[in-house]
């Protein structure tokens, strides 16, 4: 008996260890060649299904893939493309249905948040009204630790981790300079909807007076004067303060601060960019003198300094996302279970991709301080473990020696093209 | 025989590695207690000894020592404070004199750029003018890496990998987003006056195609048409296109790109950021999405992926100007002398600090390519040697444990207070 092909893709904003993942895909699918004879990867993610632009990844060397779990990004291309309600836009699906018999396609894994569960519900789905035999497993993934039921997000610890030592780095150097320099520095991070990464560089703050002295959370509506003065407190008492604020700040009228502030030449309003605006903010109502940086993609690629524990959970996850698929599951997602905060200890747990598909999982009101600039010890408690330990990749020539595989195409086997909305 | 005291300070803006150096001085003056009996910081960097704002390393133990080897920042505080000439300013001097006097300074270890090399060699003078028994040695820092002699500056070899490495890892993301996402990527960073930062990017690029795929320099006058047609070439090349940015890029009247753009609400001009005005030109004439990021203090401060051979030669400094100080040298500064390039071969020398003092040492037009855009193979196999090797610090819970010393204050001598100008 001849086994039948997987199909794994990427989707969304990539991480610094959604590889992993795919490596943990591709080595469990190679240990069970027998049942799984290939995996074909998506280019430039479900785009590439839909038009079958696939990759086949059994030209890949094993120690290519294992060098997928220490390289950061989508070493299959990912896409920003929301496959439309099956009422909408059926076409699509069965187009992907279409491709999938083609190619023998007998296992659907997509890598991806809350819209791809979504799709590879959806995709369940159809193949089941259609009679195709597929089983779709969905794996986890995404910076902004929003999916449900499942502990945390792989890519989102190592984010964290980036943002904590980040503040921790630059609160030291500000420190050390503020007597007769820079008294104010605001790091900018990620998180359009929610506060779990700018949570995250509370970590930092060990001991009282610690950076970060405050952080500006999307859930808390942004109150100007309220916190110049708290700048002002902070730098009277400490010498200096540390903010980290998250993209997604908005001022009381739900406003994002970041679209408020700044104009090009033009007096067209500036996109991105809100830690310029506090940081003039400052300087105008305070006149001290400020640094600021937006780390933007810096945060999310930066798989020099990922948590262990999120690699591991990534690679895992993976892995289980194969066995589930071996043991006959379908329209399931594995998940990080928490046994234990401290030690911590987890394992893998399964959702069903209908209870994962369009919930957000926000941050608590309970993870932020009362005053509305800090966190709580319950949120410590949560946060801490998923930045624990380091998992170096290899250097070469000093740099880190990430992997670029072939992606070489597979033939085409349909006469027909696709085209995309 | 009694030893008399060692007064050490840092100046300028801090680095990843100037504690190193501090570590490196403090450790071989307790390797000498016979002949040097304390080392006295500086609070603040020369403040400290205008204002007999004196810190007292003995209470530290060993370990703690040990552990600024590993810790980011300025340890006893650093400061932006140039001392006049000895014509406008001889107070100053007169002052420092008298401190150093009370203390019975033997030696005095400035840490520090171009600026407080000079101020070492004009205390040496002063010293000898008066016949008061002081050996000045200068210890070379500076992440811009413009002294002359030296062949680079510790502190620069640690930012040229973070910039490296950040600007590798955030092709890679962009790379895998560029299909449907974002297709312009830019990182800022440092350098006002140099390009040696700038250039240190390009050591990502070892394959054509590889990002960064354009280095924006201070050297090279800025020409928005040409760079713009250059971005939508790379993008139809390569389907995205990674730009490493100097904050010290101009335009062709030589004025700051950074400051030509951005206006508050208020139609005040924002300073600095320069990625923001770059990426907005991008959007503007190519309609391409794009991100850009501000490393800012982020990059000096990365202890966390700081180069190995820079944290090497910062320690190594460090005790050789104690050496140098213990074999009856005055006004001079330790420096890097590279033996080879391949294999990096290094030693110390040694250079005189009015050699040193005013004096800039330029990014050499040929380590820019003839188009402006890139750097040379010369270029290369300077600065590669530079950033090689790691130096993990250790970690707790998921962050650097690095060291906060106690800083004590020791005892006032002096009646008289001195008022900074």
């Amino acid at each position: 008996m001849v086994g039948r092909n997987a199909f794994y893709a990427q989707s969304g904003g990539v991480t610094a260890v959604i590889n992993a993942s795919a490596c943990g895909v591709i080595q469990a699918a190679r240990e069970n060649s027998k049942t799984i004879d290939n995996v074909i990867a998506g280019r430039n993610g479900i785009i590439g299904a839909l038009t079958e632009d696939l990759i086949d990844t059994s030209i890949e060397s094993n120690d290519a893939i294992a060098a997928l779990r220490y390289t950061p990004s989508g070493a299959f291309g990912s896409c920003r493309y929301k496959l439309k309600g099956l009422d909408e836009n059926q076409a699509e699906y069965e187009r992907l249905l279409e491709v999938f018999k083609a190619h023998d396609i007998g296992y659907f894994f997509y890598n991806g948040g809350g819209d791809s569960q979504d799709t590879t519900n959806k995709i369940a789905q159809l193949a089941e009204q259609r009679g195709y035999p597929l089983r779709c497993i969905g794996i986890p993934k995404t910076v902004d630790n929003d999916l449900p039921i499942t502990d945390n997000c792989p890519g989102f610890g190592s984010v964290a981790k980036y943002v904590a030592v980040s503040i921790r780095e630059a609160g030291y150097d500000v420190a050390s300079m503020s007597k007769t320099s820079t008294k104010v520095f605001v790091l900018e991070v990620m998180g359009r909807h929610a506060g779990w990464i700018a949570a995250a560089g509370g970590l930092a703050q060990e001991k009282p007076g610690d950076a970060p002295h405050l952080i500006l959370f999307p859930e808390i509506s942004f109150d100007e004067s309220e916190f110049t003065q708290r700048v002002d407190n902070c730098v009277s008492k400490h010498g200096y303060c540390a903010i980290v604020v998250s993209e997604g700040l908005r001022n009381a009228n739900g406003d994002f601060v970041a679209d408020s502030g700044l104009r090009d030449a033009f007096g067209h309003a500036q996109l991105g960019g809100v830690a310029p605006v506090i940081a003039a903010m400052i300087k105008q109502s305070l006149g001290l003198k400020y640094h600021w940086a937006v780390a933007d993609y810096l945060q999310r690629a930066a798989r020099h300094i990922a948590s262990k524990t999120d690699v591991e959970q990534a690679y895992a996850l993976g892995r289980a996302a194969v066995e589930m698929a071996l043991a006959g599951n379908n329209a399931v997602m594995p998940t990080i279970e928490r046994l234990s905060d401290e030690p911590y200890r987890w394992s893998i747990g399964e959702a069903r991709l209908e209870d994962v598909a369009n919930v957000e999982k926000n941050l608590p009101r309970d993870f932020i301080t009362d005053d509305g600039y800090g966190i709580t010890a319950s949120c410590r408690r949560y946060l801490s473990p998923l930045i624990a330990g380091e998992d170096y990749p290899p250097y070469r020539n000093g740099l880190p020696d990430y992997v670029r595989l072939q992606n070489a195409p597979l033939a085409k086997r349909l006469k027909t093209d696709f085209k995309l909305d």
